[in-house]
C-alpha cells in the first residue's frame, strides 16, 4: 500500500523515494526511530515521544536534522497528506550518506524518512488477550535506545510466532525483560510490577502512560525487576505498546494465567486508557 | 568515490542503484554481509568467507539469493568490472522489502548488494603497531553471527578513536572477547591465547588463517577466554582482521605492551601471512 513519505524535508510519494546505497542506516543500522500513534487524526503522547527520540539521537550522538517542534510539524503535514485517521506514523533518521567505514563520517548530514500506516486498534486481542512464550533475552545492553538494529527483536517475534504464540517474554536469567516490541506488567496482590526502566528494557511510553493512569486510579504500582516464577503466578499480565495499547495476556508457556480472561485491574487500566485517547 | 555496483543480478554504476525505503535492511537491519580481500586482483580465503555467510544466513533464516559457487562468480566478475587489484569487496543481503512488521514477510525476496573498495594494504599499522583501549562489551550474544546490526561496533570504533586509540578491545566482566571489527590474540611464553569461536565473538577468517599458520610454524595456540590482567601483561599482543591482516598491539589503556614494537611470534607469523598472499 503506497502512501505519502517525509524524505529528507519533502513530502514524496513512496514510489520517489530513493535511498542510497551509502546511507549508514542501510549497512549498518545506524540510525534511530519512533513510532507515533495516530488517534481520531491526531498523534498520541507525541511530546513524549519526541522527547525519547532526542535522548536516543543524543546517546547514539546523531543531531537531530531540525528542531522537535518542526519534526512534529512536518509529522502533522505528513498525516494529513495521507488523511490517516488510525494508525501509526514511523520516522528514522539515519547518521547519513558516506562510504562504509565504521568511523562517524566527518561531513555526513542526517537522512530523516517517515511514512503512516493505517492500523486499526487492536480490539480483538485487548479484549480477548494473547498468548506468549518465554526466551532468552540476548540482545545488547543499550535497549532503552530505540535504534534501527532491530534483528534479535525480528527473530523473537517470529520465534513467537513460530510456537502459535502472539510474542515472546524475554528474560535474563530469569528474570523478566520485556516483550519483543512492548514492556510487560504483571498484577500481583492488586499491584502492579514492571521491570525498573534502565538499560534493559526500552522505556516504553504507553509503559508511563499506565503507570500515570495507575497513580490516577490509585493502584499501587512498583518498578522492580521480577521473576519468570512471579509471571507464572501473577494474577494478570499485560503488555503495554503503542500498538499493543494495554493487552491482556492470557498464557506463557501454554499455561493459563488469572483463569485466562483480563483481570480487573487491567480492565481498571484499559478503560481510563480509552478515555485518554477519547480526551485526545 | 564511484564504482560498479551488483544490485540483485545487474551490474549497475552506483548512481543507479536505488534502495526501496521498504528493504528491510534499511529499517531492521535485517540482514547480513562479508567483506572479502582482495589481493591482487583476487578473492584471498573466498571459500572460507562464503561458508561463513551461508552459517549466517541459515542462523538467521534468510535464503541467499543463488548458489555460493554462482555467488563467487558473480564478485569475480564486479572485481573484474572495477578493475580492483588491491582493496575489499562488500557483500549483504537482506531479508527483502516489505512494509514494516517484525514476522518474517511472507512473499519477499532477499535484496543483494554488492560494491568494491580501493584499500591499500595497512603496512604501517602493519610495521609500528596500534594502541588500544578497554571498553564493556555490551553486544549481543549473537556476535559470531554478521548481521547488519553493527550500531554498537560503530560506536565502539569511534570511543577509541575519540580517546586517541586505533581501535578498542571489549572484555565482559573482564573477560576479554574481540576489537571492533577484528579478533585479538596474545602471546605467552612463546603461546598464543585467543578466545574461543563461540557465540561471544565473530569467527574471523584471519583469525583462522593464523591459527593454521600457527600450526603449520609449530608455534602453540590455545583457544580459551583470557582476562585484561593477562592482556596487559603479555609479551604480545596483536589483532587479526581481514582488513587489519595481523596488526601488533603496542599499547593497552596507555601502558606499553612488550617493549612498545612488534615481538617475535607477531613477526613470524605476519611473514607467513605474507607468503600466504603471494601464493594466491
Amino acid at each position: 500500500m503506497s502512501g505519502v513519505y517525509l524524505y529528507q524535508n519533502r513530502l514524496l510519494p513512496q514510489e520517489e523515494v530513493h535511498i542510497s546505497p551509502e546511507d549508514r542506516g542501510y549497512y549498518f543500522g545506524d540510525g534511530i526511530y519512533e513510532v507515533f500513534r495516530v488517534y481520531n487524526g491526531r498523534l498520541y503522547e507525541a511530546d513524549a515521544h519526541m522527547r525519547r527520540l532526542q535522548k536516543s539521537a543524543a546517546d547514539v550522538r546523531i543531531e537531530l536534522p531540525s528542531e522537535p517542534e518542526q519534526l512534529l510539524h512536518q509529522l502533522v503535514e505528513l498525516v494529513a497528506a495521507n488523511r490517516l485517521t488510525e494508525g501509526t506514523v514511523y520516522l528514522q533518521i539515519t547518521r547519513g550518506e558516506a562510504s562504509r567505514s565504521h568511523p562517524f563520517p566527518k561531513a555526513a548530514a542526517p537522512v530523516l524518512m517517515a511514512f503512516t500506516n493505517v492500523l486499526p486498534r487492536p480490539l480483538a486481542a485487548v479484549q480477548s488477550g494473547i498468548s506468549i512464550v518465554s526466551m532468552d533475552d540476548i540482545r545488547w545492553l543499550r535497549c532503552d535506545l530505540k535504534t534501527l538494529n532491530l534483528l534479535p527483536n525480528v527473530l523473537a517475534k517470529q520465534h513467537a510466532l513460530d510456537r502459535g504464540a502472539g510474542d515472546v517474554v524475554m528474560h535474563r536469567g530469569g528474570t523478566v525483560t520485556e516483550c519483543s516490541a512492548s514492556n510487560i506488567m504483571i498484577v500481583m496482590g492488586g499491584r502492579i510490577v514492571t521491570h525498573p526502566a534502565n538499560n534493559l528494557i526500552l522505556h516504553g511510553i504507553t509503559r508511563a502512560v499506565v503507570l500515570r493512569l495507575a497513580n490516577e486510579l490509585e493502584i499501587a504500582a512498583e518498578e522492580r525487576p521480577f521473576t519468570l516464577s512471579e509471571l507464572m503466578e501473577a494474577d494478570e499480565v499485560f503488555i503495554t505498546g503503542t500498538t499493543a495499547e494495554i493487552t491482556p495476556v492470557i498464557a506463557v508457556d501454554g499455561a493459563t494465567i488469572g483463569g485466562g480472561t483480563s483481570g480487573p485491574v487491567t480492565r481498571k487500566l484499559q478503560q481510563a486508557f480509552e478515555r485518554s485517547i477519547e480526551a485526545l
